[in-house]
């Protein structure tokens, strides 16, 4: 992994928000962290050189669930049996708040980051195709895609991001991916998308 | 979905292989089913329209846990929580090999299908991008990804194989996805890469 900031390569980080996001009854609420989450989306990350995913919780219990499973695959037996595993779970970090990741991003690129939402559904307002590492070349900014648990994004959320990445509309009418898919496919067009036309 | 078969449309099969795969010393097992797997997996087939998302393992144990998981989704408690869960598990299938697999497929298309292994790392003998969709489209056959879970497919299934699909590299040397995020990225590229230039 290069140092944030030190190329011109697009940087690009992961943010898997737990709170406030919706059930499926419209609600805010705070969605508890999924093990298996973590580990692909660290191994995404990884995978697609992003220096890291941050799991956004401002639940304490929540948050020291995190850092447990970190500490066993970074310096646990995990690491000794896994470490492909061990290199992927560094680049996860543990935040409270969405706007805790854009300070700690602004600390490390010396940018203020700009915010892809993400979201299953066209929204109103989004929708196309941003082209996103074009625009991180070219404006030098940090980017970081944004990504819902439970049932989406919270309005809050949307409020905070600048734009939207283009929903997963696969071949059918069914559109729901796990988080864990909708991420993978979401990254690799998003880098991708950069030298061929969108659809 | 429409019945595999009656459109012009590629018809593309998933197949999940247990066994025989490898574990990380090389040797051929029989993996453990993983829950969310099949999840992902089922979802996945639903949202580009894929008849079916085949589950290979031969051990009965392993096979009478995927039927209870299906059963629980479509007949039990899940199905009224969950709709588009039950939606999504239906398009499973349990078989003890992959020949059992392209027998179902060419009794259900009338056609013998077209099998692609999958692989982190490139194969000596392929590799390329096939235009997937291109070929199933031409010679009008199925088709079925082969998706290993372990360390990867064992040598008797890549045999029974026609070809290979370019393995997933992102933008580093770290290559270890997990399944679900490999196979996500590996089907929408199969069907985004139809009307792109591969890269």
């Amino acid at each position: 992994m290069s140092a944030p900031g030190t190329t011109k390569e697009p940087v690009l980080y992961l943010a898997l928000v737990h709170a406030p996001v919706r059930n499926r009854r419209g609600e805010e609420i705070a969605a508890a962290v999924t093990n298996l989450d973590l580990h692909d989306l660290a191994r995404l990350a990884c995978t697609y050189d992003l220096p890291a995913c941050y799991v956004v919780t401002p639940l304490e219990d929540q948050q020291d669930l995190v850092h447990r499973l970190i500490r066993h695959w970074l310096h646990g037996i995990g690491s000794q049996l896994h470490p492909d595993r061990e290199r992927a779970l560094r680049r996860l970090r543990v935040r409270p708040t969405l706007e805790d990741v854009v300070s700690d991003v602004e600390r490390e690129c010396g940018r203020t980051p700009l915010l892809w939402a993400t979201s299953a559904h066209r929204s109103g307002t989004g929708g196309g195709a941003p082209r996103g590492p074009l625009i991180l070349e070219t404006t030098r900014r940090p980017g970081v895609m944004v990504l819902g648990t439970g049932w989406g994004l919270a309005e809050k959320v949307w409020r905070l991001c600048h734009g939207t990445l283009r929903p997963v509309e696969g071949r059918a009418d069914y559109n729901h991916l796990s988080v864990r898919c909708a991420a993978a496919i979401l990254v690799d067009r998003f880098f991708r998308e950069r030298t061929t036309p969108t659809l």
